[in-house]
């Protein structure tokens, strides 16, 4: 099975509203909940592909139990989430109903003791067992130590699994250093690791600091991958319009199952972009649209090559971007 | 013991923020989480004062549970809620860290069946028995009976159970025409009722239209009150700064504290008053502040008689207001 590690699972709201009016009160049109937190929204994906997938990370309160509800109710994903004294946080996502565009509000999460991070150690340690391959995801909720991916990440190698890490920030950094094989930083994480935001550089930085493979995610230009097989950069055919939640989350379940399929790079790179192109397209945020998903896969770009060297088609060049 | 009616109750949270921007992704530095709904805020201004209350309403779902479990923990509030199908809805209060400023978000609220409805008037019936007063407070989830309050306070009367009545639009329209004793409406929805957006001729229409008594909230102006007793303006001493949330509350607990214990009307406005601002000084909001209601109890000025009559000294004549 796939395993997506989830340490600050949500409660993800999203109320549409007539129109957002600063230190208005707006009656809620609509209210839709469902599990979030990065790991889940890949599991997710991951499952509607036709992949078994168990998810950990922690969960707690009247907030973790409808979290747990809804991921019951969720074919293919199996719950394997740890829990915790305190109530997993909410995220509401407020839709001007006026002109789309979404004001966002996150919970910081509960506070994380130590023996419930022993907990989630040992249970993370077990479920590598029967994994084919772990993403570990978001950010870290309040109490957990700053270190703890690079943690996870030497388990994974230790048993021999393939690991992908998203996440940003100061986790972001300490994980690179412990070796993981993939990294999905988008362009501003990768900025804040490697100090340049010309992806290029960055990505090659990134490598250099311990990541084996980094596939930066480039919003509506799609992805930039430097791999020790290659290096590639991804774009969808057009434009796509719409709300770009989830997109990166698309995009991880798409590597991810191109790893475990054993995909070469270039087809990986396609599905993650058609991916998160049917989730920006999509009407529910952070859900795909199979049919767009469909439709886009086989028309994805795929430039550069399976030898790395210098002038790649395509990519842009340290300098130039 | 007095009984406390809320339809619609609430999981009432309060997200600081450190500025609010519309389209923005915020970080929430606190949240706070309580009971809400306004008969639930005033069972619990009511409790705090020492009065026995019992509350009856709607909850269900998560978030319901969450209410049932904070209200358990509030001493002197016994629970006496009708379970439903539906979740209790969320109300959601962004305090701008650098203003102060509030944006309020509500949900709707689920939706009450047939047989719901049927089992709340039954508890209702029930518990009329043993109450020396009944508030119905706020607004109506979808399905209940637009005439619901009508018909509670008709049962009210018929069990000789003195009953006020806080909400607005068309429940209010129906519940006047019921004959309640009290109805206690802010200036807008009194001119909503009445047409009129001078509040002495609007409340006088009001009375007509069946309530016994009306007292009209007019903000930081106070109270106005017209009863068959007689007519009184009370306002608070000093403009009084800070959070409205639950003024109006406080002041429904101030009256119908004040009915129960008999106090003349001069004094039970005195206390509303002290009660209402004490909570916009807050720092909490809903929470009345002890220190500042027992400083403002003695400062607030009542003025007008036990004589119906033209020309009340300090109370706003028709067209002058």
């Amino acid at each position: 099975m796939i395993l997506t590690v989830t340490l600050n699972t949500a409660l993800d709201l999203t109320y549409r509203v007539r129109e957002l009016r600063p230190h208005g009160s707006h009656r809620v049109l609509e209210v839709t909940e469902r599990p979030g937190g990065k790991g889940l929204n890949v599991a997710r994906v991951l499952a509607a592909l036709g992949h078994e997938v168990t998810v950990t990370g922690f969960t707690g309160g009247a907030t973790g139990h409808v979290v747990k509800e809804q991921l019951a109710r969720t074919t293919g994903v199996f719950d394997a989430l740890v829990p915790v004294a305190g109530a997993t946080r909410r995220t509401i996502a407020v839709v001007d109903g006026r002109t789309g565009d979404t004001t966002q509000l996150n919970e910081p999460g509960p506070t994380v003791d130590r023996a419930e991070w022993s907990a989630l150690q040992e249970a993370y340690g077990q479920l590598l067992g029967s994994a084919s391959v772990v993403a570990l995801c978001g950010s870290l909720p309040p109490g957990v130590p700053v270190g703890a991916y690079a943690g996870l990440i030497r388990s994974a190698r230790a048993a021999g699994v393939p690991v992908l890490l998203d996440t940003s920030g100061e986790p972001l950094r300490r994980g690179v250093a412990a070796r993981p094989d993939i990294v999905k930083p988008n362009a501003d994480e990768l900025a804040e690791l490697t100090g340049s935001h010309e992806p290029l550089r960055g990505a090659q930085d990134a490598r250099r600091r311990g990541a084996r493979a980094v596939v930066a995610s480039l919003g509506p230009r799609g992805l930039l991958a430097l791999t020790p097989e290659g290096r590639w950069q991804a774009a969808p055919p057009t434009r796509v319009r719409g709300n770009p939640t989830g997109a990166g989350d698309s995009a991880v379940a798409g590597l991810v199952s191109g790893l475990v399929e054993q995909l070469p790079w270039p087809e990986r790179l396609s599905r993650a972009v058609a991916l998160s192109a049917a989730t920006v397209h999509s009407p529910v945020a952070g859900e795909f649209d199979r049919a767009a998903y469909e439709e886009l896969a086989g028309r994805v770009t795929v430039t550069g090559g399976a030898r790395p060297g210098k002038g790649l088609k395509g990519l842009p060049r340290p300098g130039t971007a």
